[in-house]
């Protein structure tokens, strides 16, 4: 995965996103995030529980490459329909450790189990960058049974080691890829998205980086940079046969925020919680079938976690945090949309059918409102 | 207050809003909520501390009017650079009694003694209904000291009564009044606005209102109905001589929110969480130094609280919540244009002068993006 | 499992617990919960991972037994160096749906699959009653890796089945059995424990109900019925060869509390907020390696879960909960001191050995302050 | 107030205390931090409202003395029916500044204008230290009403003012002093205490210092060093006339916690979060009418603050905080014994008594159940 794109991204169709990118407007601006997928698509038609068809991956972020160094972080929620697990210890702790896993509903089990065993060949045992002996896991999950047979277990431990092994830096596949195979976002096919934000805080530059897994929303509340996109572009409703509707919002949207900004735990609690503003703006509420959760850390302050002495940590005041939220809102935006725009038209269990947004369409409404560059 | 509005509201310039609007489009939509304002307005020219310009004054909000019956609440925040005394218990037990408070930053504890007072005399001291002998008030703040002499604590004991004992039900008076008196949103002149929403629940029909205090902002982000409308009007700005520069915001947004949707303590703060989305669509991002708190009750479920015996609550389910969320988004979304659309240009300390949003040029800028009806 | 118990439990000895348990003694004293345990200990001698030694297992915690009707909860944590799956879910909705599973902090993984599969087929997918098509399972852990051979991932989704299949009501075995086969507390052998208490509240009578993984704890602080029973019994510590040592506090505490008081979902946060007390009579700081998660469920309010129609709860008010709370606290004492009872000497990897706290001494040191009736 | 004690305190009586106390065994044996109280004792016999009689007072907690340095701070609470004002400030930044105040519930407002007005006249308006124009105050209360007249608001802003101005090092009073005046802990006479531990963690020496006021409590739960003390002394229970009874319970804990262990923001939350577990060692478990809110600062890493650079901070390492955990542990429940120990009995309002503990039946307590040194 991660192989050079060739699709055109949301901001190449001219839609005029505010605020000023990094290199490959993508999580992997940030130096040492790496990213991997591991998509799984096989077989068609009707649905037979343990035998597919399968339309679902894993996606692998690591913070700071294949270095097990410990990264601050800090999490938040939107609406909690989901599951990320380990938080619990992201929110003591402050440190995140390991990679981040990106699945479907279902899979969170066996994922969790892989990264368990990936790590206990990874780290430190002994010293003083050693932790406890025991992992606890990031992995987070988005539902995509409504185009995979999730109830049919199909990702497997050697999937997630894939995601993980292949991790790259660069650009980063989008769409119908890894963990987001089978999404769905505002009744369009959804899936993986990223982009970034370059800020200039006093003398020194900062980024922040966000990669989304975007499977949340309803048609009618689709908008782009400003325009009610969702309310002009009112065909290529999914086709559904024998499974529950998605007429009722069913999905989430899981968000990965890096920055290498010097942040403190409890700032980048503060950073995840401006995710929703970026969800917000195009047209998510946070129904109650969705999962919205948020985990941001900082790849700065390398090698602050020890087990023997105090460590010097560098700090962003508070008061210079303005222009990261911004950033982080207008990430989440462009990352989402980069999602529709990069998924293209899936069928999956028993003919379900999932349209791409047709880049066209979306053109000529955002024409309509003036918001074509 | 609470007389009559002659003044136009957001909505009569043409802006699309979403949603359906309860009779009066105000939070006293919902039967028993009633709000008073206190507005203090006194002397112009240079600030000398304790002697004015004053330009501040005290909101009420009575959740069920004069009757001390508490209500299931829940509350929640986006950036906490601000106060709401009260919040604690609220989390605790999920009741809030007495009134909701709104004034500016310094004036906090001279309303909270006011509500104690109040509140000593009003309510049962014995009985099944009756609470602890001690109060826990309700009152919350943003900061007026651009055009306000906010160290010169002006407020009185007795305005925040008689905002207490002149509030009513009926239409809401908007912009300059009350705790919104002195108040800046996206660097025009800001202050109290309203909106509510209507909404069918399967069989039933269920109301949203909220009122917000708007104080928060920069300008090149405001944006209404999707149009960029901060980057559009980008004279008439603030004009300040002596005082700290509002280039960096230092605002605030309180929100009250109202339902009569039978919703449980936890199910409020499920509301409540949502307002931060409704901020978003204007332009918000949650500032460094804003103080983002919002407060949501259910005027369902009366006489709930006891002390003695095991009582019955009507729950609305979760699953059916979905419309309440939007409601809310909408609701403060439009309130927050109505607190803009309401105020006027007003000079305070200094000959500091913040303009009102020019309906004309606002008109314009939507029209432009084809945003007007 | 559940087999009738002929060991002696800790009231047995003549600690002078305070309040009245009921029937049991249990959590299954609550009218409808059952309790399964799955316990694997195979082999001995030298650790090989993937070959052993095994001494690890499962619980199984049953809500309402085999009927998928939700219940109230809320969870709350001390230390949070552990894992509990499904909270997020848990604090939104406020309903806990299927069975709470305990095990060892490597199988969440292989546990939560196989909480999916089952879930799947239990529960209607049509209907007033029936929620998402998806799962967000509760699975906890704490860590025997100084016994087990907690890497070679001996659990499997059989041993989650059997323990939920076999679970029952009526007395619950203790110690070494199921999830707390391998668990070591204040430096003894620890595991499962559980007790409950009985409570007057008006004309009403109810049930509070604890099972604790209990593996947490330093010796010295060992303390029962007031008593400093660890600085008494200093002989006994774990006999420790290849592995980390746990001279440092590396253990957690999890703890499942039931009641049938008709507690609403932030009330039952505000029960499980007290387990810290308890935990704190028996000598339990939190330690940085511990992972003290507690889950609280209310067994009152049957059929209250809808997605379509609002629906009746009754609600016990806040100011009658103090004996709800003193039944926590004195329960969640009682359940450490039967799990460190009931458990018996283990030998496990490497020749690790862990002690029993041996029953004479024990009662020594109670008679010599005075503690013993 | 702060003058020498000759008044005996809890460790002289012989209670076997654990742990090493530092100089003072009270919090200001933390470099810089000062104490002051301001106690009001006027008129007796009947109340009359706004007449007394007054049996109430103010103490002030300055982090680092009449320096207006912010200080890293985290907050935690047990239960919620308290108000500490500015937490919200305090969980978003990370940061307190200024005193922080202990007083009568009725009396938070007034002495919320009292350090909005003292801070407005101490802290630096421009420059890198220089915060918002506003103060958002850490301000706390219990109830004292069954003593004082407290809704005749007695406590003035001068009060306020010669608690914070008055405020020094060295000894603490404690028992009827500054805001626990009124006070009645476990249906004794309560009121301040204060207690400290030193810590050794590798090769640097830690203090942790905290300050307790004591309110809360029922007497049969009284614990001391392990011993059912309350169940002991069952004779000189409260004399109560007219106003309501204290047989529920009523009262409240504030604990202030001061460290000069370099903590971070979240991990001094972790810290307060661990106060309960010293009040559970002397029978408190959270009551619905108390407030148990908790605050703890770090006195290191002075001039971290900034408005315009990035600054560099220690950090203790979250392996490393055992120690500490075990050290407020302590302090916490020995300075709840001080405040007992320290009070003298007291009539108030009405008459109505509340006696001091009696030493020496306290000491036959103790030594019945051998713990007595």
């Amino acid at each position: 995965m991660s192989t050079l794109r060739t699709k055109s991204r949301a901001r190449d169709l001219g839609i005029p996103f505010q605020g000023k990118p990094g290199r490959y407007n993508a999580i992997t601006d940030l130096e040492g995030v790496t990213v991997g997928h591991t998509t799984i698509i096989e077989g068609e038609g009707e649905l037979i529980v343990g035998r597919g068809p399968v339309r679902t991956g894993v996606t692998a972020i690591l913070p700071r490459g294949r270095v097990t160094d410990p990264v601050f972080s800090g999490w938040a929620c939107l609406n909690g329909n989901g599951e990320m697990t380990g938080t619990t210890w992201v929110e003591e702790s402050g440190f995140l450790s390991g990679p981040i896993m990106l699945t479907n509903t279902h899979s969170i089990g066996v994922v969790h189990d892989a990264v368990i065993e990936w790590m206990h060949h990874q780290r430190p045992l002994v010293g003083p960058h050693a932790g406890n002996p025991w992992s606890l896991p990031i992995v987070a999950e988005t539902y995509d049974g409504h185009l995979n047979d999730i109830n049919g277990f199909h990702v497997k431990k050697e999937h997630a080691f894939k995601a993980i092994e292949t991790s790259s830096p660069g650009p980063v596949a989008e769409g119908n890829v890894g963990g987001g195979t089978g999404m769905i976002c505002h009744q369009f096919k959804g899936g993986i998205g990223t982009s970034s934000r370059a800020v200039n805080i006093g003398r020194n530059k900062y980024l922040v980086g966000v990669l989304v897994q975007a499977n949340y929303g309803l048609r009618p509340l689709l908008t782009i940079a400003g325009a009610p996109v969702g309310q002009e572009i009112t065909d290529l409703m999914p086709e559904e046969h024998t499974t529950p509707t998605t007429q009722d919002e069913q999905g989430s949207i899981i968000e990965v925020v890096a920055t290498d900004a010097p942040l403190l735990p409890h700032q980048l609690k503060r950073l995840a919680r401006r995710a929703p503003l970026g969800i917000a703006r195009v047209g998510g509420v946070g129904g109650n079938g969705s999962g919205d959760i948020f985990i941001a850390f900082s790849t700065a302050n390398p090698e602050t976690y020890s087990n023997v002495e105090t460590t010097e940590v560098k700090m962003l005041p508070n008061e210079l945090m303005n222009d990261l939220f911004l950033a982080i809102v207008q990430a989440t935006e462009e990352a989402i949309v980069n999602a529709l725009v990069a998924a293209e038209t899936m069928t999956g269990i028993n003919g379900n059918k999932v349209y791409a947004i047709p880049h066209d369409q979306l053109k000529s409404a955002l024409k309509k409102y003036n918001r074509l560059t």
